[in-house]
């Protein structure tokens, strides 16, 4: 039995998973259930370890290893086009080598890259935005992993490494971080992330990346403050459904965004 | 590579299979990414005919089969447990068919059932409750599966046939059900669940069963008119928990009933 199919890597972590399946279920066009799009979601979080403490060298196992292996054992199960539900595993020191270890077994998997993605997103429908403020977990923030859209003509801009560090908090901490909290984000936690989103607009950001998957779990309207609000784990989901079924992708800014 | 892990079968709306791995992760002990458990989605909607069609002899092909096959697939990922994220599937013309199938493939994989995990949750948390108001589509109505709570000495009550049928259509209708749009309850819709679990209190009933995963949407305190709410993709989600580490399965009551 092998259905070609869309697969999503998830478990980093397990609700950032959800959120790109759902989000490839909102941005298609269906009216029934059988419309849908077949994918299927691999959430191993104890298997995967943590990309931010990878990157950090806290941790010396490289998750792009597990990662590959469970990419494989998509494509042998049908999956065509798969994506990574983690902007931090996109960071080159693991995403570079998820890329090796699929070449090394000759795999055909079409595997979509969230940076890439959003930079084509928005040449296509924001070219009009050159400076990006970008709100992340610190992970992604040192790997400096959204510096690539430099070639897309957009300069990211960044938090200091001090506000950097209480919205990786507001995301992390045990206590009230959104993490801990099953995806609700507590008030404390709300507060902090507006705080680090009004810092990037006084810096010049003329739009905001969510780049971290629990975010959209707080900016929950399509702008904040009047800057639109990207979320790459939609741009992901669209470039999904244009891998398995362009015609079936909603035009732009038929859902929130 | 074989992960002793948790399976779920979606697509039944593909929403409600995400729906039921959400809840597994809401009712999981976890700090961490790390600490939530392994799990596989199948989303497959295309490969699995329709349930209410088939159940009223629309669609010749059982469900059943489509099911059965992707089951064994995940048995053969490492899936140990796994359950249906579909109510109507659990009809017993479409259940037992699979329990079948894969009795002949000498299959040891644990299927959860949603009407027995309903069954024991009430008999172990609400023993008091002797009488079940049923809200759910036509599809589950049809069905009366609910009726096997007999056997826990639970009767289901049940709307009256015209009155289901509105509250079918404040979940289907194209203008103003739930599922068109987007999981966001207009009033009218609102306004007529109200009015149905008001007709089940008055039947009788002790206690309200949101069975189709869009009611939690409406029903979003874990009481209506002091009577529980109980959801059903919630108690299987903690099912499932038990089956892999019932350590890690948080106090009944942590989270919204």
């Amino acid at each position: 039995m092998l259905i070609p199919s869309l697969g999503i890597i998830g478990g980093m972590g397990p609700q950032a998973g959800i959120d790109v399946c759902g989000k490839i279920i909102a941005e298609t066009v269906a009216q029934t259930d059988q419309e849908h799009l077949p994918f299927i979601l691999f959430s191993f979080p104890e298997s995967i370890s943590d990309r931010t403490a990878f990157l950090k060298g806290q941790v010396a196992t490289n998750p792009a290893h597990a990662i590959a292996s469970l990419l494989l054992k998509m494509e042998d199960l049908g999956v065509e086009a798969a994506c990574l539900a983690c902007n931090t595993a996109h960071a080159p020191p693991i995403f570079d080598i998820i890329i090796k270890l699929l070449q090394n077994k000759q795999s055909k998997l079409e595997l979509k890259n969230i940076v890439d993605e959003t930079g084509l997103y928005i040449k296509k429908y924001h070219p009009e935005i050159k400076q990006l403020g970008i709100l992340s977990t610190s992970g992604t923030y040192h790997s400096k992993l959204y510096n690539k859209l430099v070639s897309y003509k957009i300069n990211p801009v960044y938090l200091c490494p001090s506000e950097q560090e209480k919205l990786h908090q507001a995301i992390y901490s045990k206590e009230t971080g959104i993490k801990a909290n099953a995806g609700i984000p507590v008030e404390g936690a709300k507060k902090t992330l507006y705080k680090k989103a009004n810092s990037l607009i006084e810096m010049g950001a003329e739009a905001i990346l969510l780049a971290c998957t629990e975010l959209p779990l707080v900016f929950t309207e399509s702008c904040y403050m009047g800057k639109p609000l990207l979320d790459p784990s939609r741009i992901l989901a669209r470039a999904m459904i244009q891998a398995h079924a362009p015609s079936k992708i909603k035009p732009h800014g038929a859902t929130i965004f």
